[in-house]
């Protein structure tokens, strides 16, 4: 009984869904983006890791703090894209593409000391709320930013998963120097309902079953 | 002549707006939002302090970087909100409500030095651009987070600017110890086109003439 109701549950989301991409095509006559997409799969803020994974795989740009050398050690935010992988199959472990002309990466290869900061309200599931209002989700992965070696299996890793969420990137400018780093995390720090910050280890983060989830709708 | 020229322009944006308007309306049944308005009053990027200043009074949040003296002294961005005035009328100095009960303001207590970023793509005003593209702005203020006194006259303006922009935040709840503070900004990276951060002084920043900026379509 309880595999039939799955089951309804399961055609009755695809159903959903088709319903918004006809909606959405006939009034504005543009195809579905993704955040309208996963306004429907969001989990249950009670998820925590879960939830924390959805989160980071379904955003495609956060705030990236380093430690600015030349400005008296002041933490210095930078708006950077990332990914952890292909869209629906993320990792959970943020890589980025970054060139030293840029203070990040510089600061990034003299202190490793860093935090990537992403909120829920870009995504477009926080309807009215604040940004700053609890419910709406924010999570900070506070780690190691690491340059990833040119040849290594983990670089190859890393621009897969920025150039299928960020094409653009493919173009842009080999004189530059862009190169790829990891953010190797330590500590999480999620709000995303209200009681103060979720317990969530790295490691139930990275182990966190996707196919387990419920849905908040 | 130019006076002439100058008149018409500004019809011109008036009818463009009520034409806005009326096709919002029209389609979605719902009221015009200030990010679709602000898409026809962005500053051109080359007038870089009129700029700075668009991006931060259009804002709404942004990611407020702290030193967490918990966690190895790392650079710690949390999602906030902001304000730096009643819209449309900022001062370029961005407000906070914070509570201890959340690290940053913790943070700030022991050790002021901050920086809080904010990148234009919430606005809506960066099209399909990738937010790392240059042409899609960020902006970074380096400056000390500090408290203010809760009985002066910035703390009251403070609280206008940050109600008036953010109204949830007049019910958060009174036993969370909210208090307001002001980034004393000492430096401001800023991009908003090819060819590296723009030059930019605090006091350009804040001496900026917002009645004499250009506008790019």
């Amino acid at each position: 009984m309880k595999g039939v109701q799955r089951g309804v549950n399961a055609h009755g989301v695809v159903l959903l869904l088709v319903v918004v991409v006809l909606l959405q095509k006939a009034v504005l006559g543009r195809p579905l983006q993704l955040q309208q997409l996963t306004a429907v799969t969001r989990p249950s803020p009670k998820d925590t890791a879960a939830f924390a994974r959805w989160l980071v795989c379904q955003s495609s740009w956060g705030v990236l703090s380093t430690i600015a050398s030349d400005l008296g050690g002041a933490p210095f935010g930078n708006v950077v894209s990332f990914s952890d992988g292909q869209p629906d199959k993320g990792s959970g472990i943020p890589y980025f593409y970054l060139t030293t002309l840029d203070p990040t990466a510089r600061y990034a290869l003299k202190d490793q000391r860093s935090s990537f900061t992403i909120s829920e309200h870009p995504i477009g599931t926080c309807g009215t709320k604040d940004p700053e209002n609890p419910s709406c989700a924010k999570i900070t992965l506070v780690g190691k930013l690491t340059l990833l070696d040119g040849n290594s299996k983990e670089a190859e890793l890393a621009q897969t998963a920025l150039f299928t969420k960020h094409p653009e990137m493919k173009g842009w400018p080999k004189g530059h120097n862009f190169q790829f780093f990891e953010l190797e995390i330590y500590d999480i720090f999620m709000i995303n309902w209200f009681g103060g910050p979720k317990p969530l280890t790295v490691e139930q983060y990275l182990q966190a079953d996707m196919n387990k989830v419920t849905f908040s709708f």
